[in-house]
């Protein structure tokens, strides 16, 4: 019928549905996100290349040498939000009002425009394009992370309207917290609980059972792994992180952020055969400044939920979640085209 | 700009946007769930009346003297769920997989048919429907905890696709559990937490700081309030719950019943009006049994959350929530619109 299972890290409950499940082809998208045919560039766009006095002044950008700050010649380009939830020219204050804790909406909200060109995705990306990201990420946190006011920077993409997103060209976005995020601190708090009573880091022992196990691993490369978590909570969720213990993203080398990249494309090439340039979030989660956490047991990862189903009541009360496909099946059909992928390649 | 404010029950931090809110208005859904045209009787709907033969065999049911099990001549129905999560019919048993928990996918998942009619919706129920659901939820809550294996039974209503329900007839579901869920384990000892710290149960002291201060007081009647949340994760989530201090929703008299049905009857048909008949969910947490919690802290509530904006990355990787309108705003349209509906019963 199902089974109950629990993600050893958040302790999550999840109901997976074996019997009746849904096949993953079942789960397409109806409609592609980018559909063909989208031009490659839209003059109405404020993140188009030519565009770039409708948006406020970049924060950074990667350019070829001698073009000058918002003009044509980039390749990446940060931005303030121009709709930020956050304002960094506030003083962050703690308010009390009653039994209620508030604070001033101090904090960081940006936006990393991933290339000039309208249509490009995640499914038809090169590995270049996505190591240049990873480069873009990088430097965000290092020079966030400067900044003491702020307790953690979250790094994430929103891609679709179901997904959240209200731009289709490519983006990705960040905001800085002057808290830690609830769902940080609980993974932070449970990574240690699990160390204690190991002393290994939980991520690792993840990964030296998936990659004995196989069915849930859809590729790895010489540093990385992209796994579909046993206990995941939507069809096609999908972990990918360092096979060795890592806790902070922002200190990859050069070599790793090259096969990082060529992990990234054939997932996300193999996500957008398989389902139909479907919508998705992706996360970063990287280990805050030391002071908050223990990093022998935190492992950076990224975490990526196409948004296939709805969440409901039941999980909305629960914190309980019905997934009705099987990450063994979601993994097997990505593995596949992957596979197929490389032979095309050959 | 904008605040952050954090749940003093859940402790989740939220961000409210205070300057650039959207008006309440500008949310309204655009689709009614349950549009004006909608058949009383649909041939294909499984919950109509007079097509008991296209659901499993009723649980319970609430009927005319004399009309036989599963035929004509109910006005409430209750029926296992023919896409049931789990199974009441094997034995719970936790295994482990290396470093991963799971168990059988062992439990209840029930539907409540509310009416016999296609097309009544929530937002224009009369008392007398809202009483009848209650005392389903009631004798069903009672009839599943006599089972011990059942460590809490979630009763959920989830309306419009949006809101992930697949039937547009009026429904409510239930779900029982072998294991508590962690939404409801956090709440309780956050509850516990405080009652440790103050003495005091934490929802009483939210109302009576809400009934004095009267910005996010959407409506009360003798024994119920209607809230909306000062750390409102959505726009026009509500909080429903008694004035007094009560552990458990099964226990409630009949009286209260009465005047519970009304405060429903009100919001809901408020939250229609000014929203155009919205998706939302809603779900009831009550006390688990004794053993669980310290029901000096545990009162139980509706959670009413309308389905306007999309959840995202940001969200899903944080457990932060931004809301983009003030929980102060939503109160005061709702708040104002069931004023007119009582000046025009007078």
């Amino acid at each position: 019928m199902s089974e109950l299972r629990k993600d050893p890290v958040t302790r999550r409950w999840v109901i997976v549905a074996t019997e009746r499940a849904k096949r993953p082809q079942q789960l397409q998208s109806i409609n592609p996100v980018t559909p063909p045919g989208t031009p490659q560039r839209d003059p109405k766009c404020p993140f188009c290349e030519g565009n770039e006095g409708m948006t406020p002044p970049e924060t950074a950008a990667y350019r070829h040498a001698g073009t000058p700050k918002d003009a044509p010649g980039w390749w990446l380009r940060v931005i303030p939000n121009k709709f930020s939830a956050l304002d960094p020219n506030i003083v962050f204050e703690r308010i009390g009002e009653g039994i209620y804790d508030m604070a001033t909406g101090f904090g960081v909200h940006e936006v990393i425009v991933e290339s000039p060109y309208h249509n490009h995705t995640w499914g038809t990306a090169t590995d270049k394009e996505f190591e240049e990201l990873f480069w873009a990420y990088r430097d965000r946190l290092i020079n966030l992370m400067n900044n003491p006011k702020l307790k953690y920077v979250l790094i994430f993409k929103n891609y679709g309207p179901e997904a959240g997103a209200s731009q289709v060209h490519p983006h990705s976005q960040l905001i800085g917290l002057p808290v830690v995020p609830k769902r940080v601190i609980e993974e932070q708090e449970a990574s240690e609980d699990y160390y204690r009573y190991k002393e290994r880091c939980p991520m690792c022992d993840i990964i030296r059972q998936e990659k004995a196990d196989g069915r849930r691993l859809i590729v790895e490369t010489e540093y990385f792994a992209a796994v579909a978590p046993f206990a995941s909570y939507h069809p096609f969720q999908i972990m990918i992180m360092p096979k060795g213990h890592q806790p902070f993203f922002e200190r990859l080398e050069k070599g790793m952020m090259m096969d990082l990249a060529r992990l990234f494309r054939q997932v996300f090439w193999a996500l957008a055969q398989v389902l139909g340039d479907p919508p998705f979030n992706c996360v970063l989660h990287t280990t805050p400044p030391a002071s908050v956490g223990d990093d022998r047991c935190s492992h950076w990862h990224f975490e990526v939920v196409p948004r296939l189903t709805k969440v409901a009541g039941f999980e909305w009360g629960s914190g309980f979640y019905i997934n009705p496909t099987t990450p063994e099946a979601c993994a097997e059909s990505l593995r596949a085209k992957i596979q197929e992928g490389m032979d095309d390649e050959e």
